[in-house]
């Protein structure tokens, strides 16, 4: 039942390196955590595969109810999708700041700040599964796509100029993808 | 290790499908996919150099003014384990809530909900370069470790009966951890 | 235009002491610092006027550019709405928690939790003029009545039992009206 | 003196008025505004008690369990001030984005950007009760203080030059005082 399915077929050594160290396992001791003697049925396939689980689908597994009809994959990858680009408008929103030619970048910062709250609410309330109202989370992806056609657009126009708004353009056109896929797999 | 010279060398081209999220690496086939035939040039080197790279590493640096003293590879962790922990926390008390014996873990619940908060808002402060103050950021990871402290101890409380607990404990102590390691590079 | 309509009729000396402690200009020698040499036009209605604005009204008396046609007062009330709101819903979430029979207040809760992060973003974007994008503006008061009518819904079914949950629903009541009547402005 | 209970024999329609919004003050007088001459009905015992209530007040009073030795006065002062240091630092970042020597105002927009977030994170904890620990609320309160000083020091500069920046700077002396004095009364 915990299985990460993105990693099927990729042997353990590439696998290993190629997790974002954002969600590895890195604090010391955590396979033998994992592999303690209270749980002796603990193989070795079981072992990485929890290494490779991310926290954000180890706690969608871990939810003690049913999560409902909703797409797991979909939901999943939406909350990443909202928390990095509430990062990286935050810190594109900083960047731009930081150039000389700041004053040009105005609508750019705004548009930052606004995309980084409200991606950062839609990322907590979908980490949230008690009592789910559809039509807030409707509105809320909606408002969150919205946001990042917006912050995307006013980033992509610097892309070439600015580095920094070339990466932001990405996450938020990645974090625009995810909601309209979550929006349209809503039953 | 990671140097905003490292994407010098690589054309604009290959930059482009090159800039993996956080969170890309397990998304299905994604190893496939950086080695697909149309990159017969993929060099091993350049893989994994690629993919270790995040956003967050990115932004970092493509800032465009000096970052000053602070020890890049402490910071980076440590922003990740902020919104880590904040994405982890607000699932634990979602998790919790729905617990039959909720009652036993308001306590739990409302540590859940103070260290989401504020490691929401010390990720983001670590996120900006702009303008640094000190005083600030010391107070604020300060402030996030011990959150975390409070909040990893009262997960570790049910970590046993509650794995959604367990693995929350865990983020917390990264975070935690990442927060002081942070604290101890600052001059 | 700064009038604050609840003080219609009431004369100015009682006015003076009947600003919300909020707001009011507590700062010893205020009067003095309005009235610097360096505005030497300061008139009495001028203070008079100064004294009776809101922080939220100063903030958008004082902004430096065009606030474009948005009506100010139904803006002003929106801001004051969804920061009251906010704080009232996660005070809710928190009584919730408290109460003996608080597994039968779950569903409350987490309307409360979405409903404050929401208004709090919501309220934070409306504080921003610049670079203003009518339909993230749009999407997002859409998207803050739609929580606030769900969390009013819940809050309410449990204000006969709860006074802080009869306290709540007025709140969100009165945000999701203000937002509503904003909405309705927008051009 | 402030009891839930004291709301219940009253009329709704007399509740929906004596409803007052979180900014509304309880400065010594306001109770002889509200009961003038054009509000004849209104008896003295329910007048005094629920107009003097904020939401956050009401909030305070009708948490089910017990507040602590906690001063609810200073409690109150600094959610309010918390909660209003937050809107006008995102209304002076925003501001400043728009003066045309933003150039010169960059350390000042991530002052306001950083205590902004803090506020709101410290206005929110110390509104919930359930599981108090000291030792964050203290942590978090100092890093607030440390916030609004740095904030407040940064507006101070452009004050004279920025009407926005002087009523921010004030904001922030507010909220920096009520987080000492709520400091110096933990026990």
């Amino acid at each position: 039942m915990l299985t990460s399915s993105g990693n099927a077929g990729i042997p353990a050594t590439i696998r290993s390196w190629a997790m974002p160290s954002v969600f590895r396992h890195t604090s010391p001791g955590y396979h033998e955590l994992v592999c303690a003697p209270h749980r002796p049925s603990c193989a070795p396939h079981h072992r990485m595969k929890e290494q490779y689980m991310h926290t954000v689908e180890q706690m969608l597994d871990t939810y003690p109810k049913d999560l409902g009809g909703i797409d797991r994959a979909k939901l999943t990858e939406c909350i990443q999708a909202c928390f990095e680009c509430a990062q990286t408008c935050t810190a594109c929103a900083d960047a731009c700041l930081s150039e000389d030619k700041v004053a040009d970048l105005t609508q750019c910062i705004r548009a930052n700040l606004d995309c980084a709250d409200i991606c950062t609410t839609t990322g907590s309330a979908l980490s949230r599964h008690t009592g789910y109202d559809a039509n807030v989370t409707r509105a809320l992806l909606e408002a969150c796509a919205t946001a990042c056609t917006s912050c995307g657009d006013s980033c992509e126009q610097h892309a070439s100029m600015h580095e920094h708004c070339r990466i932001c353009a990405e996450a938020c056109r990645r974090c625009e993808r995810a909601c309209r896929e979550l929006i349209s797999s809503l039953t």
